[in-house]
């Protein structure tokens, strides 16, 4: 594969790119390709155009060559306009872009890059090989594993929303605690995980969460778990190994969602959830039941119309009812 | 116009300020105001106060003077603070602010303007007459039209968010692609926009994107849409020409958007839109349904003691006709 | 209380923290705990373990003793790396962190913290004690107060989303207002609030803004305002004092929320809510109403089935007359 110097769409590919084609129907798509090589199914079609390259699972092997083409920061080491405290410890090889602040009593792992214009507080613990993009932020005190993905934008450690009623104001609850963001995980672009009040705000390994997620305080986020974008959960709720939080959910305080849990898009989750379950609809109900008062809700305009026909018919067979019994009761 | 310093509203005008008023309703309003003077209709009603501006169009007319308002940037040049590297070509009248990041081999356009804090990646192309505010992030190869305004904190280039489980992890599918956004674009403050994981992600032409949105991989966002705060488009969807988002939506994946379609706020589009179509609710429906459901719904609850009430009424006329029939059958 | 170096809770604390517990069911995580001593209630019952400091009110006394443990800037001061222009006004005791930049004819009251990476640009005015975290952007003319705590992404002063169709494209309506924040408001991380079209936005005393909150243009935010995290306010509303909106909920623009309304989780509000009323649901409607709606729908699939039988009962009841009408009529 020395030839190529990308990977590409089949559509947007030029004469150097690799591409991956897995559907039999893509075979047109294929043909009018400018690509250099197409990774095929065994059965995939022979047909003029690109090379064919036949695989028996052409979308992994293309991805695990795609993975060389990630690229890498430009060069290593500290740029000359990144402020970094004399008290942080970093590792081998660790990667400070322009512009980035590095604080007091930091320890930055071996090979963790750290982007332009991130901000990283006082007294952070970073493990190795992290990448945080530019214009990360990471508050005081907080703690990321090995091999983590910070997107930009997003913010590590910012105060729990808590605030008491005092009669006259809303008086700030302090919040002295910290996130643990444990190996594996990633964050998307301008998603927040708040600190603790006291404690931990937890997001365990090999977590995946997209962009524009609210991570509350408090809350313990499972090993495993998927936060689509948008999505939110509030204080101190904890989500089980696997769960799967699709776009625009909320998740209320203070909840427990099991294992394996799926919570469809948009759902407000004001219950627990059980294991394995799968909710939806606002408030969140078991999938099936909220589907079926879906449907149900589609039958009910006509439904109404129905009615008032039975209604009168009602009326009518009472009537006639009547009628009858006057009849006989004539004679 | 020359001795007007500013343009303001009504209510906070001062003696140097040009307003406008529409509706004969805001005459008391005029009369108050401290304004210089006002732009009115032509049969606006004659009062004591501000000097009146009568012509046939008051609003048009006066934001067109209001642009001349719109502030420019400072001073164009390169702030010392900035960190430009060498390999990047800046266009004439480029302003770069204090503290930017402009990264290697990139290409910013005529007149452009990048604000204070904002990090610009390697290999990234800006057109003319861009204006990007303060601590906007855009990543490495992404590309940008002419006349585009990107907000503070939006984030052009972020990875798609796609994984696949590999039996023990979400293994992270690597994101190879860019994102594209054509000419006279505006994207809000706080919005991301991902990379394609393979080709492009694009923007169309006119489009315009409101704060906090999310617009996921490999979409195709066409021309002249609106897309309005905290609403969302989910991986590889697209959306047709002048397709209008109302907030708080959310757009699954792989879904065809109609030009023209509506999307009513809050919404959660499941399926494909046909063109021009309006939808609302979650799962989408056409907005007529919706509407006529709910308010179907609105009478269900009064619809289910009616029903109680019918209940009886179906078993009393049973029973009576019961009695009748006995009644007759006994002699 | 001189020997504590922390505030922690139970199952973190080590023997130089300090703790509380309210609840008697608490004693056992209290026995258990590493704490050097826990703040308790008088009744609490008596345990081995750390020292018990007994009092009234003690979730009050804890949260006093700990708001002395959140932690100041490192050092007061400009660091050298920040970009401050000549003109701006600093109180005394200012402390503007690395890489920040502050604009051309700013005032910035005494002992207020500027984040490191923040961006304030020219003509905007921040009153005395105020905190902005890192990178923060508040953008020209913008007015802050005194006492305000504006967390790290958050953006005060974007433009409004404003535009007119001219007939072949969207027509920018140029934003000229400003924002201004009164005393003692927090806005929480990667939160936007936009600037007025024209006049300004307003957000009032002591209101508190969680993360990913949207502020839209020429909007009127209420003294003592609760918004939760990924709501928002879109152009021109109003908020009356005390209203307290829950998380992702959308108010549509130019309503009028009364004071001390209350909104939902998740509601949609597109009509003005009376001071006082809680609503609920997408359009919203009366709490009491969204839930017996639902309480109404959840019963809706099995009354579908019921109607079924009802309508074979009702077309047998119907037939039974029939028939002892012909048998009375055939002699």
């Amino acid at each position: 594969m020395s030839g190529f110097t990308g990977v590409n769409s089949l559509a947007l590919a030029g004469p150097s790119d690799l591409c991956f084609a897995e559907q039999r129907d893509q075979a047109e798509a294929v043909s009018r390709s400018r690509a250099g090589a197409v990774i095929v199914p065994l059965d995939f079609p022979t047909i003029d155009g690109p090379e064919l390259l036949r695989t028996t699972r052409p979308r992994e092997r293309f991805f695990s060559i795609a993975e060389r083409f990630v690229p890498r920061p430009a060069a290593a080491g500290i740029h000359p306009s990144a402020v970094v405290d004399p008290s942080a410890q970093l590792g081998e090889a660790v990667s400070i872009g322009p512009n980035a602040v590095v604080g007091a009593d930091t320890h930055i792992g071996p090979r963790s890059v750290i982007g332009a214009g991130s901000v990283i507080e006082r007294n952070v613990s970073i493990g190795a090989d992290c990448t945080l993009e530019a214009n990360v932020t990471i508050q005081r005190n907080c703690e990321l594993g090995a091999r983590c993905i910070l997107h930009s934008g997003c913010v590590i450690g910012g105060d729990g929303f808590g605030f008491v009623w005092d009669g006259s104001a809303h008086r700030k609850v302090p919040q002295l605690g910290r996130v643990v963001i444990e190996d594996e995980v990633d964050i998307g672009c301008n998603s927040c995980v708040d600190r603790a009040t006291l404690g931990e705000t937890r997001i365990r390994r090999g977590t995946k969460i997209d962009n524009l997620v609210q991570i509350a305080h408090n809350t313990d986020i499972g090993a495993h778990v998927i936060l689509v974008s948008q999505s939110g959960v509030a204080g101190s709720s904890r989500l089980g190994t696997g769960t799967v939080v699709a776009g625009q959910v909320a998740i209320s305080d203070h909840l427990e969602i099991g294992a394996g849990a799926r919570i469809g898009g948009q759902a407000g989750v004001t219950k627990d959830v059980p294991a394995g379950a799968t909710v939806f609809g606002t408030p969140a109900r078991p999938m099936k039941q909220t589907l079926r008062e879906l449907a149900a809700l589609a039958q009910l305009p006509a439904l109404l119309k129905t009615m008032k026909g039975w209604r009168a018919e009602l009326m009518a067979l009472k009537l006639q009812l009547s009628e009858l019994e006057r009849s006989l009761r004539k004679p």
